[in-house]
């Protein structure tokens, strides 16, 4: 079976992102990131902002471990858990629906039993982030630092409640690479050439 | 500043082993693995084989948490930690004498202050392990299953004892792959690129 799937986790900063969305255009499929908090905002009643927010990152509410299997009624679900079933069944619909690159949003856990996904995830050294989002964002260098740090947290939390798993973990995804030693180009040209490799293979 | 040493930790099976003879191959660099064996029985009164046994795999005398700058005297440590020690200091030496490539043995994290290394992990699904190592070593598919579950959780184990970290965490190396789906072939190429664009960029 070829791969139609590939979901992008990676470290804030880290340039995932535009990796992303470069895998996306070399092979010529969907790319899934903001677009999927639109999608998200029209399934409910939720603002883009707070999906933005809460989407990937803890909240104070987060209990010790969700059990989407244990859930029957999702309007006793605390909010940040309603947005999970949301994201969950939005990403299960794609992902049955269309070839595609998702970014976060735990799609490598949501699909992980799917056989036509590349899971991938991208980090990189806090300074080359820290560099990174300075130039992007127009921040100091110390308060990089500290949003990486708190972003780092946060996501490491909300994916540990989610999936019950350590976020980062390499057997969790086929390639995992430091974006900032490997090259952003380099690394959307080498997933997109194993892709491409997988389903050569497959025909 | 290039890239003079790769790590190569792996999962067994995985084929970590011989895509770092390959990386060697490719780069023309030495490849140290079972050749570190024979170094470290030369230094000490171990045997081979319980340097192999013990020097990548948790024993039942290992305690929580090795902290190696808090040893003085090495007469008083257990045996595998006098193990480790002398492997600490034999990679700490030939990182500093020659490039070259260094399968297991914690070596990535012995290195991981050094600029001028690259670590990479090589993992797979346990059903391509499994059936790798009934050819190589001709056990049954059941009891390859058993061994590499056993592998897996004395590696963790042992490198959580010795370095206080998670086994296969992607932020701890630059390059983490599934052999199974990249290819082995594949893997050591794209190693071996890596680190040919870098050290082209560090002249």
């Amino acid at each position: 079976m070829g791969i139609r799937i590939i979901t992008v986790s990676r470290e804030f900063g880290s340039g995932g992102r535009t990796i992303a969305k470069m895998i996306a255009n070399r092979l010529g499929i969907n790319y899934y990131d903001k677009e999927l908090v639109t999608k998200i905002a029209q399934e409910s009643d939720l603002a883009e902002d707070y999906i933005e927010e809460c989407g990937e990152y803890a909240s104070t509410t987060n209990g010790v471990f969700f059990n989407l299997t244990n859930t029957t009624d999702n309007a006793k679900l605390s909010l940040p858990d309603q947005l999970y079933v949301i994201q969950h069944n939005i990403i299960t619909d794609l992902a049955e629906r269309e070839r595609c690159v998702i970014v976060g949003r735990c799609a490598d856990f949501i699909l992980k039993e799917r056989k036509d996904c590349l899971h991938t995830f991208f980090h990189a050294d806090m300074a080359f982030r820290a560099k990174r989002i300075t130039q992007l964002y127009g921040e100091t260098e110390l308060s990089s630092f500290q949003r990486l740090e708190e972003k780092d947290k946060k996501r490491t939390i909300h994916y540990k409640y989610y999936t019950g798993r350590e976020w980062g973990m390499s057997q969790n995804y086929h390639i995992s690479l430091n974006s900032g030693l490997v090259g952003i180009n380099k690394c959307a040209e080498f997933v997109a050439k194993v892709v491409k490799n997988a389903n050569a293979s497959a025909d």
